[in-house]
């Protein structure tokens, strides 16, 4: 197993040019950094990949100041050329066992996990960790299927042995289920970056799972 | 300078699914080869990574067959990842400069140059080979500008030490022109993979290839 950095995945906010409100990516990273996002990942699949890296770049600046895990969707020669934290791949991207084979040992490999058998699957070549959804319904992704619930991601944070951050349909109030479930962290996306004040919205995000992490622990 | 591996640039097809009246691509680059292709330029810019990998690694195969040098377009890091010789860069791709750090040094890097001014920044930062124009008018891509002609061609041909091959609007009839404006191949779009016979119409922009080269050595 490769042997990545440390980091932080517990409140994991990912970007979306469409849900955004006209608001720049920079924007969206600064306000959900000041409300206490651990882990940004980068998200745009309209963009050409020049204008991507200029972006990414950009926002590598912005969370290496803030100390915080910057992760690129999808583009691994990206990831690399910004020297992003790592990279996250879904079921359009490069395929995970690719993705290893080719990049740094110490990047971080996000993989999506929609059930059991891919999560054991994602682990087995190289994942640092998986983002496992959707657990509630969401309007943010098409195709994603049925949700898995908190009983579906439950089960897999107890048979693999990397961090799990739970995705889709998550925000305030679901934040601390997720955490409880046996999740190291929660990805939001629409619950923070579509609102008017995405620091506030991220803040109390952060809130839920910090107390559920506290619960946990006692 | 990196040292890549020798390459023949001759006869440059570049594969466009939109062109070719519903051929797959590994149809489009047997048929190529079959008429004398000595490089495929793989360009699909709607597919998701997942697809052009797949894509990728079968032209791979094919081309590692025949001895024929297999470029990928714009996705550094799936031409890391299937092994092909190497990868063009366009103005809207990775900026050549961040690919060539990010590349195995023996990997053939390949960028787009519209005028002399680029050639020689190119070439600066470590590209291994230009594709310059568009040479004449063409129809394939959108927004190349005005076309520079033989004599612009020629110009960056004579200033530049590394290859050059022509690109826009090229077709049997055009070839011969090009190599003896100085470039060392040209680059073939829908002059080749539009038409039904693609193997009969490789073959003769081959065969203009060659009897220019024979008349610029005698």
């Amino acid at each position: 197993m490769p042997a990545v950095k440390p980091f932080d995945l517990s409140v994991y906010v990912i970007t979306d040019n469409r849900l955004s409100g006209g608001r720049s990516a920079g924007e969206v990273v600064t306000e959900a950094i000041a409300g206490g996002a651990t882990c940004i990942q980068l998200r745009d699949k309209e963009l050409f990949t020049r204008e991507y890296f200029y972006l990414a770049e950009q926002i590598r600046e912005l969370t290496l100041e803030k100390g915080v895990t910057f992760i690129i969707n999808d583009h691994v020669d990206v990831a690399i050329a910004v020297k992003a934290d790592g990279v996250h791949l879904g079921e359009d991207d490069l395929p995970a066992v690719a993705a290893r084979r080719i990049m740094p040992p110490h990047m971080i490999l996000g993989v999506t996990a929609r059930n059991l058998q891919q999560a054991l699957q994602f682990q087995e070549v190289g994942a640092s960790y998986l983002g496992v959804g959707a657990v509630f319904p969401t309007a943010t992704k098409d195709n994603t299927g049925q949700p898995i619930g908190l009983e579906g991601l439950a089960e897999i944070c107890c048979e693999v042995k990397i961090p799990v951050v739970g995705i889709g349909g998550i925000n305030a109030s679901k934040a601390g289920s997720v955490i409880l479930a046996g999740a190291r962290g929660v990805a939001v996306v629409s619950a923070v970056v579509s609102v008017p004040d995405i620091a506030g919205a991220t803040r109390e995000v952060a809130g839920a799972v910090k107390e559920a992490h506290r619960q946990r622990r006692s």
